[in-house]
């Protein structure tokens, strides 16, 4: 059997790894706070056992997938049904197969990373993956997914969670929030206000989820000052079922106020269903300054997710749907971009925004100088491609020295696998301990500074950021 | 005398070290497998001794020229000719001399270290190399070239070259290529078909090279439906000759399929000589989304080395030609350009492109991504600037966690110099048993995984990657 | 009381920091040359005492305010007069306080580390700064400013400053520079000839800065051809006075020779208050290739710092001006914006062009090709932002396998803090000696080599790069 090895990621400098493994014990139980990710909250609702292996840890995972995928696997043969509601593969074993037979593919990989830390640590599985071994492992986390210590909430309290944040549209009614709070169970999820399928009006579904929130908000929206009363009125709704932010994606983080008139007309295009791209693209602009303009009025902290072509492979999107691996990042320019909505709101001790990148020449060009002088603006941790041994390290290396951490706030786990949560966790602390190992050892801080530096990383910085 | 160290290049960290070293040992015998590069074939045709010592080292080396030349030394000094015929210095032990007194401006570069292993393991120089030994040396290597040992031929075999390929237009008949095959001598040197000098109207022979092109298919091209023919035509003819992979050069990797009216209107421009640069860039970008096609028809591996900007100075190009040294990269987009041609043959098993890059930035942002997802792409290694010890190594740590080294072709020399070549692998097959070895001492994979991988990117993805 | 640690920001691997520390100690007590700074030479002509602890440290230093006001602090707390004159702050010792209580902001980031400097080994403070010791720190460093020794000459001749130069408008008398060289000291100050308030159409007191220096000059300036006039006739007043450089701020390095006709249209239209931005923009880009030309002439080097958006938070502009820590970098293209100027200038070997950049993606892609092949093209070092631990390793690392070091011109420390001199050569010098025994501990290159390089970045390559 092979354990995980209680060093592992440390450097392997014997000075510098007993400094890290001595800063990751003091943080390493620290409880989770996970205020951004994917999770489905209809899990934690219904606290069903998770079906089967394959469908928990292989067809759901979008990081998985995409690897598989490259290799001339298709998604067919994982089970991912058609859209057209197709499924060539029923038998979840034989995926399963696939996935072990390909194993070495994520050798490496922060996916094969956070894999084994799921395979050892969350299901004890005692023997090392392979094609070999597919079966025997099947059967044994099969076997632990039918216990009950296995089930969602369970798992959420074993995993020591404190607080997580699920991300949700304006036109959910947040049904499972409610009942995980109205159930005899303490756990503390919380929704996120993503108004992107209003925001942007290039959502081929625009008009049926605005109509949608209509409906749920109570009252119709005939002109561009209801559907701002609308935004607002679905975030006072979020905050009332917990809500401590909001979440915008986009592919520039272009800002730029219109006035009401200029806004209007767009709207107003936009119900006729005869918005264009510069339309959808200025629209998003000033939304993201209306998003921002509320954050200071209702507190709820904003975050930016920049720089990802969705859908990048049309073929899979017409095929099998979104979220298959097919999200390819751009360049992304920030200093001009963002220049209207942190002149207009950036001072602003009320305001709060969280950026994250996946352009990583931004860190030491654009974001860190900004995180480094607007008070309303801080570093979401390395994400997606960037969350990672090498990427973390890398954005503390390229952006702690101009930003300096008091300008972040903490780790985002940003999944949508459970299991996944403490092993990705785990990561994090692991690389930010060695980070700052390695400061100590050259004397560029000393210990006390690096430990309190250590739980500002796991944990305080989190709170703060969020306020939790 | 100084020999090479036999730990050179290898992280110091014993604990590291120590495993790179058993890494290397295991790789560092494998033949030499050189599926993209720019030696001349007529060489092996020929089988002729090397002239002299600046002939062979300094005066065909663009890394050596542009770094001489940017500290003063004139290009005439160099013995490099005119274009108008002018030779300023034919004392080549002068050119060497100047070589040598300068030969400290490569410490600590790449071009230093290939140079250094040239003379201590492939011609056994025993001095180092300065301005006081210039004479002893260029008399050394002087009497090597003599010997029948340092034929060309002879450096392929003792190099164990299993296969070497070499760049070649459209308009060149491969009689060089036909030679080697029709001697005794089993050296495996396939051509690759580079058809720049036609798919680029921009080239200022393009009517030349076009009517030489045609003559050697022995059909006349009067249209754009000739032209697709013509192209089609030379393929077969390279593949006959053992082609396989096509190479091509953009300064921007823009793809876009036009109409065949539109690309038959640009095609009359050209023939006319009306064709302005706008004209010639979405011709290029269409010509690549044939030559996908292509590829995708006749197996042969397609290539793209994009973001040079050739000839960056005027008047070193007007006064000695092109190759000197003044090619400057620029910033490149792949996400958006390479679109059209991923969407249209990324999903195809039957087509296989391997990009190149000069933007160390598009690694984690846009190749590495791409890669992780479409299976008809592949990375290439790090290319020409980035053909370096922190180069190779930003490579691995930038890519590698995304794309998988499974989505690599492991190595490229790119060479136009051959004692250069053992050089080249062998610092590239150090570099990745020290970035492996890495992982390994951290923990995060272990040393049978590294063994397999080790060799994947010494040999096995070559052969795969290039469907050897 | 805690010292500086003697191997502080060396690598912790013993066999690396004993090789640094070795070449560290053969160059730690060189004079310093600094041929890019910002101290106000009038601080050197009156020699009186420095006021307080915090005017001298925190309130005149953009880095330590943009950092306290990314954590809130108002600059108003700080003491910063406002532009309409109001000062809500007057007590230093309160201002004092409110940086100590903030000092943990600072561990990890390069002004942390100057500042650590400045206390232990400038003002020998014994104690750690913190909130509790902010008191009698300021007590003793407040005494210490009314010692002799602790006057600005004694400070400049106890480090050991060989030159140091400052950077001066076009309408400056230079009488600080006059007073200083008509004094019985010998402290070598040098002015550096910086004209962006007339060569920038878009500086709003362009006319009146026109103006003074057409007084100074004592020619009237009517047209683009008496401009051209006053720039060549203060930039030999400026060499009579000792400078050796000029210095040029813009946010692209585009570069653009105009017509005599364009330029001087461009020139009436400034004169009648009528230039928009794009007028300013290419007026720019013609200036910098007249000031190529001009430094062709009379041998003054050409410095280009690009890649800062000035003033990028209009409130603080507004509130309290310029240099308040709201510059924020850009991306930057060179290649092709510094192609009219290399082209045109850097094959000449009377002129020297060293650019400085903010863009980190740039060094690898862009700079150190160009630098590697331009004669006339320099790289300066890592700038502002990039001048930290990591950013100068990254410097380093990205830049000198093509450039190579000698195409480099050693060190800038860029401050307008005189305490703080010493401070930045010392850990440049420190991070130079780790990079290069680095290279030896992997043998890239022998002991001998790299105390050569060494005493080349530290010392030989600013003599040599600024023509001292």
């Amino acid at each position: 059997m092979s354990h995980l090895n209680q060093f592992r990621f440390l450097d392997s400098n014997p000075v510098v790894r007993e400094i890290a493994f001595e800063l990751y014990s003091t943080i390493k139980d620290f409880p989770i706070l996970s205020p951004h990710g994917h999770v489905d909250p209809q899990i934690f609702a219904l606290n069903q056992p998770f079906s089967d292996p394959s469908q928990l840890l292989v067809m759901t995972d979008h990081y998985v997938l995409r690897m598989l995928y490259s290799q001339g696997i298709s998604l067919d043969d994982l089970g991912i049904p058609r859209l057209d509601g197709t499924v060539f593969q029923e038998d979840r074993r034989k995926i399963w197969q696939v996935f072990a037979d390909h194993y070495q593919l994520f050798a490496g990989t922060p996916t094969g990373i956070w894999m084994e830390y799921e395979l050892k640590n969350v299901f004890n599985v005692e023997l090392d993956l392979s094609g070999d071994t597919a079966t025997d492992v099947y059967d044994h986390i099969n076997s632990c997914l039918k216990r009950e210590e296995f089930l969602p909430r369970n798992l959420f309290d074993a995993f020591n969670i404190e607080v997580l944040c699920t991300t949700d549209a304006p036109h959910t009614a947040l049904t499972s929030h409610q009942q995980i709070h109205d159930s005899d169970w303490n756990g503390n999820i919380k929704p996120s206000f993503r108004p992107d399928s209003l925001t942007n009006l290039g959502n081929p579904n625009w008009l049926r989820d605005l109509e949608k929130t209509s409906q749920l908000a109570g009252f119709d929206v005939n002109n561009y000052s209801d559907f701002i009363k609308l935004l607002e009125n679905r975030r006072e709704y979020f905050k009332l079922h917990g809500a401590i932010a909001t979440d915008h994606d986009t592919r520039s983080p272009y800002t730029h106020k219109l006035s009401d008139q200029e806004a209007s007309n767009l709207f107003e295009k936009a119900l006729k269903g005869i918005s264009d791209p510069a339309d959808t693209q200025v629209f998003m602009a000033h939304m993201l300054m209306e998003m921002a303009r509320m954050s200071r009025d209702d507190g709820l902290v904003m975050q930016l997710h920049a720089g990802s072509w969705r859908n990048h492979n049309q073929m899979v999107l017409d095929t099998w749907g979104v979220d298959m691996g097919g999200d390819i990042p751009v360049q992304i320019e920030y200093t001009e971009n963002l220049k209207a909505l942190l002149n207009t709101y950036g001072n602003d001790p009320k305001f709060k925004l969280i950026v994250f990148t996946l352009d990583e020449s931004s860190y030491t060009r654009e974001l860190a100088p900004l995180a480094g002088h607007y008070p309303g603006l801080k570093l979401g941790p390395a994400w997606w491609f960037n969350d990672s041994i090498q990427g973390m390290t890398r954005y503390r290396e390229q952006a702690m020295e101009t930003g300096g951490i008091y300008n972040t706030v903490g780790f985002n786990d940003d999944t949508r696998t459970i299991p996944s949560i403490p092993a990705r966790h785990d990561l994090s602390r692991r690389i930010d301990s060695n980070y700052l190992a390695g400061l100590v050892s050259r004397h560029i801080i000393n210990i006390e500074q690096a430990i309190i530096m250590s739980k500002a990383l796991a944990y305080d910085l989190v709170k703060t950021g969020y306020n939790l």
